[in-house]
């Protein structure tokens, strides 16, 4: 009867096998043995979690050099009811790949992602001065491409790609590290349908989108003291346009601690009054394990007695 | 069995009849027709709250001219249990009196509780200018004392006194509004025993003493802050020392609206988790009858709501 | 002598022509009938200014629905002696061209740079359904990919294209108004090098980049507290990372007024007392003509008053 | 000609000789060798420095048991032209005198400042239960009262005085150290006419009074703010009923150093542009010596650096 095992669960993420994304998926202790679904963009990951096509997606949401990836802010910002469960960190590290046989002398046509492009210009410039970028959709893609048919068209010689590649595909590595900052990261978060919250586990973190009340500086202050009054840190607070005219933004804020930290719970109480629109994204545990860094003041004791001493005090039995 | 009569309420106040005092207290429709117990200071009528002996005392606790009524304040910052229950106004109006028969020429020592003579110091400086000043311990008192021993053997020849004096005493009226400030108000609290909080009116004040968690102009700010991230605006802050060192203060603080007001209860958390020291005085309606300006966004219906909206992203409910 | 007519002005901007680069470029009057130089990225526009090849660039810099052009923010905030000397602002309008004598359903591949892709794309899944995206680095090019070596050899079928491209390329217009939003504008700022300020116009914007002190929430609201302390308001506030490391950013700020109004220089004053590093982009024109929203205890007045006030009690000359 | 000495200078004090008043005069060495005139009160000792029968004065201006000297904070804030040029700190210690050969069981009627008998209740009330108190004018007046007329019809026993009383009046003294706190100390200024504010000696207050621009809450959030974002801490922030009405209010302020550091004066600058009414009331040195406890941020030199830095931004001779 119930005897049959659970079907497997389904993980979307940016492929093909080799990606950054894979290997933030890599780091999902649950996600090992189960399912896992390359796809070709963003649009397809998210697609397939609000579809239930696939249990959860990867997706890049910050990278530490480039910023917030804002397409995947507004993802999250528009599409409703999902919910981050977990966060990991991928550093950034690139290798200059080519067809097997090839050397240095004679790459003249890159082809690369834009954001690894970007990472890679300086070494480029110093070691490759005359050569051309073709644009390519993923890091692992710029590195298929030396094989495929448009790639080839465009007389396409060398590819940056993520260290390992070499696993995947054919591929002589010419150079390593040469991406500018080797301390670059992606942050990338484990995206599911709306799901109860989890236990704190005290390195938490909390991610909202929220919209300002008016159109006007002073509104950003009061939103940010809703979360000050309350001893609530910020690690991320990021301005998207909202898209209806220029000067209207939403604001992706990730905040230290866990809803059902009673602190961060009455900020949100706080923000969600105050804002004519609150998406709450998830609390979930941090990837780098920091503890939020708060008083006493704002512990949860604190909270809960406080509550106690007002209800004497309503109710005559106390000072 | 219990058809004996209730015994009448107790009341204190600072006498004799006629102060204005007694017109605070004539204010109070409960009062009418109870027993009213005059007493010397301010000292004597919380103590028969304290201890039982009247059921409440109306103190005066701010003047519109001389600000607040230090020792009234002391008191309730340090004596504890202590709820105001009223607010009530009385306008400050003094008239001259002396014993019958006598002229404004005649008159060279004036007797006057220190407050009134400095309200009207600007009136005796024109019309009495080279007359002395006896200090009295009540308005009425200085009436009185022109019939005391006391007052003869000083040679007191007028008095200021409340307006209906004449009624008390056998005593001509030589001058009228000889007060420098037509508008010139005291505040009266009623003050009772600690005791269940009231229901709101819409046009409520709640008072409360604060100490700060640190001798810094910083901390008053984020005290402050508290009341003004809810929208509750305060109606009156003043600072008293605590009397252990030069440069320590409490505040003693009017706020709008009341503690069963959602927006003044999550002020008052959030101020009792910041201060090391809070007491809570009391919600009542205000004498003024003005309603509490606050704007939408802090309705107790949007506390609600953002419970409700709290309460349903973390079961997974909702978004 | 001095007969010899002044060298032509040169103007680098994102070509080729037809482009909405150059749309902004025609906006400004001082750049009628001088030199317009096509270049094919933001770091050769700016590296032309930089080597003084071209007196000024025009570069996007804010797109209403994509956000900042991150990459445009980045430059301004690491190449040093850059000034922004007037903001422009064009309508952001698409329309799907091909070659000439191709239909609508012929169209397989649509080629596309992609923040115009995005914008699109709603039309093109709704009437292209089945087509697949070829990223082009701009969008003009895109058009000219129709015709070029790359683009035939992708089987290029279609472009995305601002209107007018028809009088740039022999295509045919296969539809118009097919962005998603009529409303979508792109901010464009004419960028020269180190220059004088200009004089305030009365409808001005200041550009800033800082760096907060510390990483915490709190600084940000002290950042934000120099600007509302003098009622100037901010038009603009991004986050963009510096690049060492996850969680630390810069803020791109644009603030209402003209660093030569007395509140934007005295917040500018305490902005750079705060913050350990701050880049001054310039002050100049708005492009929308909107004056700043600042009352009266903000006005230049105000500002010379109180200096006047304060030196005369200093020198005892006053009270 | 000029060989006649320079005639004596003239200080105004409450007298008579003996009280907390000379004491704090006796720490002035300017004043040693000069003429000390006692007047009766407050205002004398004021109405001499403002009609140039003396060239300072000094007066009490705060308790650290019964907080500020109403009286003299509001003197400060109506009469025009005043200046602090010097604070002193007094011990307050009493002992209860008698006449000669009187015992402690003979005493009914103690005579005292209502202040010195606020202080000391509590011994009174261990130790003299039955005795009924007599009001005096100042500390000493009180002694003075044991011999005089008045004192002696109303049947004066005893008297709360200063210690050293003894050295001026023929009187026994009966207990020491009766005053409830040991650490009270009373806070005394050094009044003149308007005059060029001194230099700073890096340990220095600044008194300013004043008044909000509007009726609410907010605003003295805004007044703090300006003190806050410049590094500068306060010491003294009282409330003072303006008189005009209920609830409006002006601000006794104490801010650490002086008017000639950056941060004070640009503090200043703030709150002068901001509030319809500042008085200046003076910068001088600190009794306590306690430096101002400020950060590297707001030092003089920053403020200096910030400005040359503007000053080049703006002539674009730098970044």
């Amino acid at each position: 009867m119930s005897n049959a095992p659970a079907p497997p669960r389904r993980y979307s993420y940016l492929g093909p096998a080799g990606t950054f994304t894979e290997a933030a998926l890599r780091q999902v202790p649950e996600a090992a043995g189960q399912e896992w679904r390359p796809v070709a963009n963003l649009g397809e990951a998210l697609n397939d979690v609000v579809t239930g096509a696939s249990d959860a997606a990867m997706i890049a949401i910050e990278n530490s050099i480039d910023g917030g990836v804002s397409v995947a802010q507004d993802a999250l910002a528009t599409i409703p009811d999902l919910r981050i469960i977990g966060e990991y960190l991928v550093p950034v590290r690139f290798v200059l790949v080519t067809r097997p046989g090839r050397k240095l002398e004679d790459v003249e046509v890159v082809a690369a992602h834009p954001v690894a492009y970007g990472q890679c210009r300086a070494w480029l410039d110093a070691n490759l001065s005359g050569h051309r970028h073709l644009p390519a959709t993923s890091n692992v893609q710029a590195a298929a491409d030396l094989f495929g048919e448009a790639g080839i068209d465009a007389g396409v010689d060398a590819a940056i790609a993520p260290p390992g590649i070499e696993e995947y595909y054919d591929v002589d590595v010419l150079a390593e590290g040469i991406a500018e900052n080797p301390d670059a990261v992606t942050r990338f978060v484990l995206v599911s349908r709306n799901t109860p919250v989890g236990q704190p586990t005290g390195a938490d973190k909390t991610s909202l989108i929220v919209e300002l009340p008016e159109d006007r500086a002073g509104a950003l202050l009061d939103l940010l003291e809703q979360f000050a009054t309350r001893g609530v840190n910020l690690t991320l607070l990021a301005s998207r346009p909202i898209g209806d005219r220029m000067g209207r933004y939403r604001f992706v804020i990730d905040a230290e601690g866990h809803v059902r930290d009673e602190r961060v719970a009455d900020a949100l109480l706080g923000v969600k009054r105050f804002s004519p629109k609150v998406v709450f994204l998830g609390s979930y545990p941090r990837a780098d394990r920091i503890a939020a860094t708060t008083h006493d003041v704002h512990d949860d004791e604190r909270f809960r007695d406080a509550r106690d001493w007002l209800r004497e005090v309503i109710s005559g039995a106390g000072a």
